[in-house]
């Protein structure tokens, strides 16, 4: 039985990565994409395992080759989701968990069949502005353009299979995994 | 303490309907908006009670004297929400409940101030196309056309405040409840 790409997306404070963390906890058939970067590796980071660590030359080739699912530019580091491990650990039969941007989402639509999008949504738009403010790390313009980000993103939604409220993290693993279950079943004579 | 507008709007065939019901059943500081329409009322229908029935003249006249929150015509038919209903029943007090598509809800934005947005979201989206299909009443091209109308109708998502799931309507009716009694307390000092 064939595995598949799980992208997921979400207005950024949502918390998309606590429920990947714990999604991978809770299942045995997962397996997290690792994402190819040119960024320098930082004290702590496994190559391999947090990201493939490679040149602006090796990454452009790939780019080039279309080994990339998609790629962008962030602080003037490249990264980019391998076609190749993605396609490798569905074979053996893994659903791989992709955690990324609306941007990303739409070159994955692109470029890969068969992918499940689930979009994950805070009960109240409001709660990620709060959560920020309460957190106190940013001021009051980073948090506005935060916020009109949040809702550019939201824009998107119409491109994902897949509506994941983050009330309790509980109950929104809960629900993802349902949602995971759901799908295998559906696809279980692919 | 004053009460409020909660719109509640969503694609069709997610089950707004059924959660406005269930609310309605559990709260008793709940009033629905009353709508005024132009058509005849059928059997069974209340005056004042299903719809409030007036003449064109008649409507035209509220909706010239922006007596209307919002107005949308249907097959024809002129319908619209009048302000004052809505108005006197805040003052007692009452959340006033007005299910209402997209185009409403903006018109409601734009004209009323400090009303509550809640968007219904299925948990997947091909549910509501699955359920069209089960029911068996409309043939493929319909079908086609309400999704359609459902994707349009998602990408208002961004106005509303509140993203209710509706997976289950026990949870969804609760949630609900949780959302209103939030609002309530947000609004205490008003």
């Amino acid at each position: 039985m064939a595995g598949f790409l799980c992208v997921i997306s979400g207005p950024s404070g949502v918390g998309k990565g606590t429920i990947v963390q714990e999604i991978m906890s809770l299942r045995d058939d997962l397996e997290l994409s690792i994402s190819v970067t040119t960024r320098y590796k930082r004290p702590g980071e496994v190559d391999g395992k947090d990201y493939s660590f490679v040149s602006v030359a090796d990454f452009d080739k790939m780019k080039e080759e279309k080994l990339l699912l998609e790629d962008a530019i962030v602080h003037n580091n490249k990264y980019g989701t391998p076609r190749a491990f993605v396609e490798e650990k569905i074979k053996e039969g893994k659903i791989v968990i992709l955690e990324i941007d609306v941007q990303g989402a739409k070159q994955i639509k692109e470029n890969f069949d068969n992918a499940v999008f689930v979009f994950v949504l805070p009960p109240r738009m409001k709660d990620i502005e709060d959560r920020l403010i309460k957190r106190g790390t940013e001021d009051e313009n980073k948090i506005k353009l935060r916020m009109k980000n949040a809702s550019r993103e939201l824009e998107s939604i119409t491109m994902y299979d897949y509506f994941l409220l983050n009330d309790e993290i509980e109950d929104a693993t809960r629900r993802l995994n349902k949602f995971l279950s759901d799908e295998r079943k559906l696809r279980k004579n692919d």
